[in-house]
């Protein structure tokens, strides 16, 4: 198994069994693919009369989306891994473990989770997580505060932003995110009864603008070691634990772009809510829940985050007075942004989200696509001038009435 | 000579007569080193009977400053070459030619350049650059706008970045620049009759929180490959050919660091010319060439820099009305704020600059440093406020009058 080939079960086996005492010896081994056949093959083995289990995750060179095969760094395994390792070192009960890896062959040996569920299905199913909001939480201070100027030591941050440089995968970003879903592309993937948004989109230069400069933090703005695609579909969950998984966009960008991932892919779903809420007291109380969660998703960054600034800074030109509160809310105004700009590409752009695209009801749909749609607009619009948190549930509520405002 | 060790002149001949073509057959070799042995070994390579000459520039693995010995990454080397490389393929006019290299032996064979004046020199004895302002306009506008995600492929920035990961010199700027002087230091230096100064340095909050600010930006604004360096001592001159040299502080920052630089040092032989000039007349007519010169440096930039945005712009979303103009602006604050931070360094700081610390009367040197720090850090305290060059010259003359003002 010297050069890079797409591992077969028998394989995956004989990998599994070599790592140290991860399963019993003679332990008699089964293995599934259960990958969804896009980006990455995923082999589940596990022992035949034991719980043992484990996760192999190899990386194909290409991807498929939409039936279209895109030519994709191998090199993203070795990123991913780095990722997890760090990730890892910072919040171990947050991420899966890494047990074993090859670069030439771009798989990665992980802790299996199979007992978790992907956080966007649970949501869709109106399951509440009270612990997530504080785990991500956690999981965002402490990976972007110790891989950041303020938490690491900024020679080391550079050698290891050297270690991610991602072209390949940042593009995929660039291009789906920040670009395509403002001009004609055939990239974009909408239903004709949004058209007429779509065209807003590409004929709004107030909200381009606005999104140039979002971009253009994306693309220069090296402040932390990103996990890049924290989606609630990069988050395994239970009611009482969370797991972060897939970091294979993970490269030194903007923090708010994590929490932007996090906060947008909650409003999706909340925008998604009368599509799967049974009667109006169900909408109500969910829809209240996932504001809160979104709200306390930053708040429980915000003080993760200002409590390590108090006791674990190294830089100290950042210990001047005011420098910490205008550091936090310009994260705060990057979140909004961010969070605006994947909610916009998920309605309009190439990639989509379940919360919104299997809702039954044609009618319920569309009203929870120009309501993702509206929402996300007013954060990108507004994202600047942001001073709270509030000032988000305050946008979100405007365009929720079809009333944009200023605040 | 396969592993690093200093070079001989022997050697250094030797490899001079291995560069294809730059010296006749059978020609008679003489060198001579012309470092001023604090950071690197300079060969001057010359042929006896005719006017063929090379330069061979080898890093030394450790930095000499005021006695003190600190080791520094022979890797400097390579990315001092390959910045050569890069900024010559933008402006061959502009940058001395690279005959050869080795990075193991940490040395590159570049163009000679004797016929040349350092233009800190030649300032200092008042000799007028007509053509340097436009010539370095050019070469900050074609440097940064190509190297930038503006002119740039995106994938392609981000690998080519990874080539200049350079913690060393970057660290000597963060702590030379944005550190040192604004706290107690044993890296800091300036004569007793000044301590007045550099007391009230470290305790202006107000300032380091500009200083913070500017220091972020330096940490982790990667908008285009800089030289890093790029003060009146790393430009070689005559009146009408600038050259310039010595980018191994080379790194992916924010395009003002250089600009500032340019116009910082300009601004510190302005405020030394009291010291110089040898009557009124002539100090009233350098003073003005000198802030004319500032000027017309940011005028050739820009015109540049939005010249080649409308003609070879490869970022679609930047086309966005209003986002050139905005970018723009940004740059020149940035480029206020950290002319500014490298004023106030050369007084109070490790390194300090011939133009002030050669004046010879006490007096007249104590004024000059006086004003710098006073130009330096209007320029800090309300970089964010300026809007256009003539508010510079605004806060410039505010300064030289001893009153600091908001614009």
């Amino acid at each position: 198994m010297s050069a890079y080939h797409p591992l077969n079960a028998e394989e995956a086996i004989q990998l599994a069994k070599s790592i140290p005492g991860r399963f019993p010896d003679h332990a008699e081994l089964e293995c599934r693919e259960i990958g969804d056949g896009n980006l990455n093959l995923v082999f589940h083995v596990t022992a035949k009369n034991t719980a043992d289990s484990i996760i192999i995750k190899q990386a194909v060179p290409y991807a498929k989306v939409v039936g279209e095969s895109w030519p994709l760094s191998l090199d993203r395994a070795r990123i991913e891994r780095v990722a997890l390792e760090t990730q890892y070192s910072l919040c171990p009960n947050l991420v899966p473990k890494v047990y074993g890896y090859s670069d030439e062959l771009a798989y990665t040996v992980m802790e299996d989770l199979s007992e978790y569920t992907i956080m966007r299905k649970g949501l869709i199913e109106g399951i509440a997580y009270p612990k997530f909001a504080e785990h991500i939480g956690e999981f965002m201070a402490r990976t972007l505060f110790y891989t950041s100027d303020l938490g690491m030591n900024q020679q080391e941050k550079k050698v290891l932003a050297g270690r991610f440089v991602n072209p390949d995968l940042c593009k995929i970003t660039e291009d789906l995110i920040f670009e395509d879903p403002y001009r004609e592309s055939s990239n974009n993937n909408y239903p004709d009864h949004i058209a007429d948004e779509a065209e807003a989109l590409r004929t709004d230069l107030p909200l381009h603008f606005e999104v140039a400069l979002l971009r253009e933090k994306f693309l220069t703005h090296a402040q932390a070691l990103l996990h890049g695609d924290l989606h609630t579909g990069s988050i395994f969950v239970t009611p009482e634990s969370t797991k972060v998984i897939d970091p294979e966009f993970a490269y030194f960008g903007p923090m708010g772009f994590d929490i932007g991932a996090v906060i947008g892919n909650l409003l999706l779903n909340y925008a998604a809510q009368p599509g799967w809420s049974q009667d109006e007291y169900t909408q109500a109380t969910r829809e209240a829940r996932l504001l809160e969660m979104a709200s306390d998703v930053w708040n429980h960054f915000e003080s993760n985050f200002r409590m390590l600034w108090n006791d674990d800074l190294l830089d100290e030109m950042s210990r001047t007075p005011g420098y910490q509160d205008y550091y936090v809310s310009q994260i705060l105004k990057d979140t909004a942004g961010f969070a605006g700009c994947k909610m916009i590409r998920r309605i309009v752009g190439l990639s989509h989200v379940a919360d919104i695209d299997t809702i039954a009801d044609d009618t319920a749909r569309e009203a929870a696509q120009r309501k993702a749609l509206a929402i996300g607009k007013n954060l990108v619009r507004h994202h600047r001038s942001i001073k709270s948190f509030e000032d988000i549930l305050t946008l979100i509520q405007q365009a929720t009435k079809g009333n944009e405002v200023s605040i």
